[in-house]
């Protein structure tokens, strides 16, 4: 990933009539998320990339209350600029960037469209129930649940099937959230077809090809992982 | 079940002003659902059969966000028509119609007028419960909870009575949503008096009379899953 | 309680621009309710007295889409009138009135201003908790939870403090609601500083002076059902 | 603290147009934490200080229901005036002030800008969980979850840190919430870097510089009672 450096434009780039725009997008995913108790407290965040654009939901903001206004903008050059040239090309003047940014641009340089942050407890307890009950070094997994569908196989591979085993790689979590960017990419490249790495006694970074795909597949794995934590109370396996 | 064809007219079908048209009605009704917890992740789906038209959710949308142009329609023939003659005479040109389709007509053969479908974690956790109970072959059964006055005793019969048995068959799940079919139809015909089947690992199908009943019984049922999994976990038991 | 009879007037008693009148205070009500799932698959109702009427909520209508148009009002006589001369003055031609009327009245002539009638799964757990931990004649008890505080101690007697025991009578449940009437009365006069009733298998009765302290005496009770089926869950006890 | 005296202008102190005004912020945040359950059947206040006025709730009002007529104004003079001389400067005639009021100023004095009161269920559980595990004397007390970064460290020490140990006072609940006072005066002594006190078998106050540190911390330190309660559910420690 290349150095971040500033410049300051106009807001031409987050002001659009389209709802769609993903200036617009997030503040209303981002309230969606809220209600869902995924970014509660200023908690988590989404990036979606379009273009040459990566907008970045801004830290420390109460995510139900955001504006277009507050969103990031960076430039993700094509391949004739060489990485390095990654700038900030909007920044809210009274707005601290995410952390999660270069996590954010990791999942984009996996292919992805859009990356979804969540503090979600669910998330949280599955990593602490599978460390548990398992080990620190194993993954969550999960079969045999129809909502598993909702996941994909990996690039290019389809969605899961009922019988195949959903398997999200667990990291261990790090006082400042950009230092997961290793750990993060390292899971990413042991595990290829994951989509999602979970967070140790943190939460979920998801991504997908779209933010239609990042959401929805955010959505199913929050179902599992709530599905898992009730099936474990209740003494009943993950795995048949 | 007839064989399913193509053709491509206008939206006419799916364009009303009426709020209660089943194309504006399915929307508004997977929103409600969605905020429920039983469409999420694009998983679950609704259809209302209305005369000899038959509308229905599309797959893989986002079901809080759907609109009246996503529905798919489908004649159903009076009967001078055979069943053959099911066709699509409405298709949005950008969706895929529901894997769920040839269960929602199974419930329309048996008179329903609206069938709903539900990934709810309750449905599934009872499902898993009543196997760790009891057994594979058994139906979910629970007694003397006024909720159950919500349900029909079967066509014709009015409502179960408080000292009723509630009772659900489970059908195994598959790895194809299409494939439930048969066993979802034998499920109908061994157990007439039911308005629903729960899929195990999977969800629900509820159908009734209207959509009205389909969803106010689809409430009642989800409640009492709801309580039975609460009930299981203070070590109260479903039967007195 | 006198006899039930039907005259068939114009809707002017239902129709009122005053946000606050019972016949929009009722629906608007119930859709509070509802998402609280308090009334979920038509279940539950409330009423208000306001004068010499007397507002109810229809039976099986969804509760979250109730219009003032759906609102039956009985006339409640003044003292110069017997009662038996109480009568529907406006009845909704396509819809039944609540079974749960009788219990209403009771209420009304304890004094109260409005009723509400909830099936909440915590009410429901708490009668089944109180059976099996103490007995079927047990009250559920409860005691130094700051939110007994806003549950009256009795008519005239000002709000329970923090360390008084807030006492809710069960009755048993029976196949016809209609049939609570008789014990709901036995436990109104058994408990006479008692502003609710808890239904064994079924949900509650709770009413108060006005409509605004029946809601608020409900949440009360409903928050502290909540909190003694958590406390119970962790083996906390419900009195000190 | 002073003593509070009576005095009664126009309503001009809380009519504004600007919706971040704390008379308009005031109901709207208590609208949001009645969904949250924070503030059911009128418990709970929030309060915020802005220039020499104190904006507070009134007692016994539906917190969802709130508008800004139903908010008391308080004086807080600057230095130059001794604190004998804080009164009322506007007080809407049929409501009570709210018994909070002291706990409120008593933040104040600690430089608050804002303070809510919740009688968050998992507030309250967690201070009888803490009893039953440790003693009467014990501080709630959680480390190594993400969330805890959303919790300040101390006045002008920044935010905790992932490996910080978050811990907040307990202090016993008495029949009179503004009995309180003086025990929540001597935890603010004794833990000088706390932003919150809980209340056993009652609730919690949190406060924070300005009206979105005291949300988003109090959203964040819910979150974190939440995920105790059920991490204790599962047999997860607190602590590491």
């Amino acid at each position: 990933m290349g150095s971040i450096e500033e410049v300051r434009p106009g807001d031409e780039l987050v002001i659009s009539a389209d709802p769609n725009h993903p200036a617009n997008l997030i503040p209303r995913l981002c309230k969606q998320f809220y209600t869902l108790g995924w970014v509660t407290g200023t908690g988590g965040g989404a990036s979606i990339k379009q273009g040459d654009h990566v907008y970045i939901a801004p830290s420390g903001v109460q995510k139900e209350l955001m504006e277009p206004e507050n969103i990031f903008v960076m430039s993700w050059p094509t391949p004739k600029y060489p990485p390095s040239e990654r700038v900030y090309i909007r920044k809210p003047l009274d707005l601290k960037p995410s952390a999660c940014t270069p996590l954010f641009l990791s999942a984009f340089e996996q292919g992805a469209g859009c990356c979804i942050h969540t503090h979600s407890q669910w998330a949280v307890l599955v990593t602490l129930l599978v460390e548990q009950k398992f080990s620190k070094d194993a993954c969550f997994e999960i079969s045999t649940i129809e909502q598993i569908k909702g996941i994909p196989a990996g690039k290019g591979k389809g969605m899961l099937g009922y019988h195949d085993k959903l398997k999200i790689p667990i990291i261990e979590n790090t006082p400042f959230e950009e230092d997961l960017t290793g750990s993060l990419e390292k899971a990413m490249q042991q595990y290829p077809d994951t989509y999602a790495v979970l967070v140790r006694r943190h939460g979920i970074y998801v991504w997908g090809d779209t933010w239609i795909k990042a959401k929805t597949q955010c959505e199913s794995l929050d179902y599992l992982f709530q599905l898992a934590v009730e099936m474990h109370k209740l003494g009943l396996p993950w795995l048949p």
